[in-house]
């Protein structure tokens, strides 16, 4: 409508300003992964030197429980922090944020999920969390930055900071910010992984549900700004401005490409059955830690507890796994910063404690990179082992921390490992252990998020090699497959026990919350939106002439655009937008509406404001159209009428996302879910 | 509601069947694909090496004409053949048949453009094309016989040779098939270039409305497979079985990955400059010439001998470039296979003849990698003018070709040319002819077709490196944006040209064509489509009950369903669906029916049949609002309804198609498109 009457030079501005929003998107999510990055690796840095130097010292004095003690203490201060922030100051920035992002993208809106405090904490916290010791990783926490920085800037306006900057009011609207937070989200991942087509293809994969080939394109050029920009401050911050050498800050080095022969395809099927099958049972005990989470463990002083005792717990295994495993190796090739001697002889170093002093991004590149002989079997057996139970245990926790970099780290163990009882069945072959560590890790992942396409391409574009696609591919259907036979990829599971679409904000409801509204335009052809509470006013037609929301009608109250008011004649309604986008997103409740009793007898000609030609849906349709008409017009409500036209019935998104169908273990059927209020 | 009926064990059965499918379409794809490639190439071979020998002899000779003649007559003969085929057996095979494929998947039907006629035409006209030195290319092509192989195998049978295989019946129905189809297209892209992520891309951009993961993650696999079969058969042939290192037919060779500094930003910019105008002028004269075509040329042997025509100058361009262009090189490191003395001197060879002198995929590969100093500008000048006005001229003959290749070699040249101006102007740099030719390529392809995130990935498969992706990336948006400025990509154009969504089969019509069909279930509550003809026998209420389809009313009076025999009471109705799917996807035409004079008495029960519960829409929708509803849905027809849900109208789809929203040059408008029924 409105475009209509401003013309075209209108309709080119708003595109020229769409490409400009992604473009700052683009800029900013990078360089807040930039400082993020940074952060994380100078003050990891600085802790792994001071420990050890403090191991140095006192393993000759055989006091080693004060380094190990200076390292529990170091760990659960950093931790505290970033822990305190999510749990007392903004919750729903704990985890890894993609589910959330995920929820939104569906039009189902968490509350406060795209703030700039959200942003704020996820930001410290993640820091926190990495340089605390967590087995998590920062990719999923800097995806949900890129959406709250694009939810920010496309609307103009934070309500954190109470600050309306007036720019970009023409996108205050549901659809056009969904569509820069999808573009926020896919620039987020383009950062994390230096994956400009991988972020487009996530954003698609989890958000979308028409193929847009307009929005897809600019999301591409926005995940193509925000890789290059990243790119260029890293280079610029290690001393090479021009040089473009850094593509993402997931960096698992440049991957050699390795030639295979079509006799290894079994070796790599079998390498998904095993990532599908740790990553279902990863995905199950992470959903048996959540339930539990959700019923013991709500107060929030219990969860800073927890998360606390996880990062002293990770610190414990990591000093055990160094004391106890004597794992030595000369020193030489391996590109550990802080190679340490502890029990070994001169010239050697341990291997267990070269993995856990760095960051576990560096341990993933350890694995991937380092020669055949780097680890002992056992070693590596044990390391698996706690470190895929220590992954389970940290996701879900009170702080910022993703998925991808622990399961990477616990795939490529078990896929080194797979290399060398390989090597040891098959003495006359010579393997190759970084291709057996990077399947194992794409396998270990495949298996618990279960992405499918995009997952793909942002392993193949973070290791730099496409040559190495088919293996890749054919691990993660593998994975997939199996994985799927068993539950559903983690953030799925984690949506679906929050219950999914559960929104105090914005939804607008059926119910006969309006009080005093009463809608008279004409007695005979109600807006049926909702559905008139006094039956009395009304004669038996009950038709259906468009549909309202409810802010709508809060806005038109809080406005008194009454009838009765003699200055709302058709002519002076010129406001409506404007009036309309000043609240957005957050209307006033309808508590905070100051009625005086004479208002309510007042009317208001609603027809100016509703929608004159809502979608609705006959009452002998079956439950598959209806699915589909919601899913494919992303509908919120949908009034279903009968063979004259009346409204029989409303039905609602919440309606629907109550039930899913599942089919695992050879079964299916359809489950009716619990809705809760958290996610 | 069959599957309701059969329960779980038949989806789980449909399913495999599903995954079954797509990995026979993968494997047939691309050994078609391997057959076309040996047949080019060997083909190729035979010629260029007689021709070399024939010109060696007579140039001491002084008698060129005779090599001439003979190059001249060997590409018209091996036209003629491709172009008969075309032109008197199956016309819809000419082209590149990426039009008519993207018009499929849009759900608007070509007659034949599945058949397996079609793709023995097109496999057939290709090689010819190709080996007759045309300026096309193959993959578009293999594109389309992916597509004819995908719908043959999920049908199960055939109309060429009348068989029914009677096997996946199940999947008869538009929904499946189109799907099947979208999967075949994205095999034969990923056979044609070695990229099963650009395959998928590619069906995503071009066909898709929805995003379904399901369908994507099955059409990943088949993509694979198609790559993993032809490489495997590639392999096998060149000697080397489990080597695996023939990925894709479009083989650029390795790119080594080419290190670029911020400041060559700008140079990408005027590279997509560059291509976004040549792209459009291409389409420009392309548009033209169709036009012209369209007009002039439609006799079958008129355009046989424009073909032949073509070929006739192909050769002559090329004869006279290599004759006047002194272009002499010593011998060396260039990878041709026939160099050429002609009149250089001893140990020197003719730079243009061999550039002519091999199928043009081999020239673009000779650009690519050739070292700097190995063609004069002026030469690359020519070249590029004569090939640019060559292919544009070529796409549209009446020979199977598509314009990937042509395209691809164009902008190699100019590329090429403009990195030996930039070596001039800033002697000091060392310039890497190969990223500019590679640049020069993307920008000028991109500019012709206008994919975005397709063309993108599928360049970056084919060369094989990751990291030359933001270059391309960079020219390609902007190679879009300048094309865009001016006029649509060649697909679109082409499309457009034809009137888009002409179908004389399958459109369920609302017409009066139903003759004798007295829809009198109940006298009150027709089936009101089609509108009854007969108002007398209604009462005054239309209210719309539900939708039928021209098809099934056919299929149902062909069967004789009508109340009058006894049989065809409600518990005989189990056949119904079978029913249906044996006339799938031809069903007779009405003129076809034998119907006696009794029969116009009858009456049939269409309640089982009908679709009960149709979308709808009220009278007062916008256009954006109806234009929503069926590009969501993929309908075809959909009745409008006033508000007591009776009916006054019906749009279908073709209303729809015939409007386009224009953007070009500053303006925007609605044109109404003047439909034909040609492709």
């Amino acid at each position: 409508d409105e475009e209509r009457k401003r013309g075209y030079a209108f309709v080119v501005w708003k595109d020229i300003a769409r490409w400009f929003i992604v473009l700052l998107i683009g800029v900013i999510t990078a360089l807040i992964a930039f400082i993020i990055d940074i952060c994380i690796e100078e003050f990891s840095n600085i802790k792994y030197e001071q420990l050890k130097k403090s191991v140095d010292k006192y393993v000759l004095l055989d006091e080693l429980y004060i380094p190990y003690l200076l390292w529990v203490l170091s760990n659960i201060s950093i931790v505290f922090v970033g822990s305190m922030l999510v749990a007392y100051i903004e919750p729903v920035a704990g985890g890894s944020g993609i589910p959330q992002v995920k929820c939104y993208l569906n039009g189902v809106k968490i509350p406060r999920v795209v703030r700039i405090k959200t942003l704020f904490v996820k930001a410290v916290g993640v820091i926190c969390a990495v340089v605390g010791g967590l087995a998590g990783g920062k990719e999923g926490p800097m995806i949900h930055c890129g959406a709250v920085v694009a939810a920010g800037i496309s609307q103009g306006k934070s309500t954190t900071f109470n600050k309306d900057f007036k720019v970009f009011q023409y996108f205050r609207e549901d659809h056009e910010k969904r569509d820069f937070v999808s573009g926020g989200a896919a620039a987020g991942v383009s950062a994390a992984f230096g994956a400009p087509i991988g972020g487009v293809l996530f954003s698609l994969e989890e958000g979308t549900s028409f193929w847009n080939q307009a929005l897809t394109w600019r999301t591409f050029f926005g995940t193509v700004v925000s890789t290059f920009t990243l790119n260029f401050a890293l280079s610029a911050y290690h001393g090479h401005p021009g040089d473009l050498s850094y593509p993402g800050l997931l960096n698992l080095g440049k991957m050699e490409p390795f030639p295979f022969q079509i006799y290894e395809l079994p070796v790599f099927i079998i390498f998904g059955v095993i990532g599908g099958l740790l990553g279902a049972l990863w995905n199950y005990i992470n959903f048996k830690l959540a339930v539990f989470r959700l019923r013991y463990v709500g107060e929030p002083w219990l969860r800073v507890v927890e998360a606390c005792l996880v990062a002293a717990v990770s610190a414990t295994c990591g000093f055990l796994m160094m004391f106890l495993l004597n794992d030595c190796r000369p020193l030489g090739e391996d590109p550990t910063k802080v190679p340490l001697q502890l029990f070994c002889a001169d010239g050697e170093y341990n291997a267990m404690a070269a993995v856990w002093f760095q960051t576990p991004e560096a341990s993933v590149r350890s694995f991937l990179h380092d020669p055949m002989g780097s680890y002992k079997p056992g070693s590596l057996v044990i390391f698996v082992v706690s470190y895929f139970l220590l992954s389970t245990w940290t996701f879900g926790l009170a702080v910022p921390s993703g998925l991808f970099i622990p399961n990477l780290l616990t795939g490529a163990a078990w896929g080194r490992l797979m290399a060398i009882w390989i090597q040891y069945a098959i003495p006359s072959m010579s393997i190759n252990p970084a291709k057996y560590a990077l399947i194992g890790a794409a396998a270990q992942l495949g298996g618990v998020v279960r992405m499918t396409i995009s997952l793909t391409v942002i392993i193949i574009e973070t290791t730099g090699q496409i040559s190495n696609a088919l293996p890749i591919i054919v691990t993660l259907v593998v994975a997939k497959w199996i994985g799927d036979f068993f539950n559903e990829g983690i953030y799925d599971t984690l949506i679906q026990l929050a219950g999914g679409p559960t929104s105090p904000l914005g939804t607008p409801s059926t119910s006969t919350q309006h009080l005093c509204v009463r809608i008279v335009t004409y007695s005979g052809f109600p807006v049926v939106d909702p559905p008139l509470a006094d039956e009395n006013e009304v004669t038996t037609y009950k038709r259906l002439r468009g549909m309202i929301l409810r802010s709508q009608l809060i806005v038109l109250i809080q406005n008194k655009i009454y009838n009765e008011n003699a200055n709302t004649t058709w002519s002076n309604l010129k406001v409506d937008m404007n009036m309309f986008r000043k609240e957005y997103p957050r209307y006033p409740s309808i508590e905070e509406l100051d009625i005086s009793d004479w208002e309510l007898t007042c009317t208001i000609d609603l027809r100016p404001f509703m929608n004159p030609s809502p979608y609705t849906l006959p009452h002998r349709a079956s439950l598959p159209r209806l699915f589909r008409l919601f899913r494919a017009l992303g509908l919120r409500h949908l009034p279903i009428v009968n063979d004259v036209n009346e409204v029989v019935g409303m039905v609602t998104r919440k309606d629907i996302a109550r039930y899913r169908v599942w089919r695992h273990r050879g079964h299916m059927g359809m489950e009716e879910l619990v809705l809760s209020s958290e996610i």
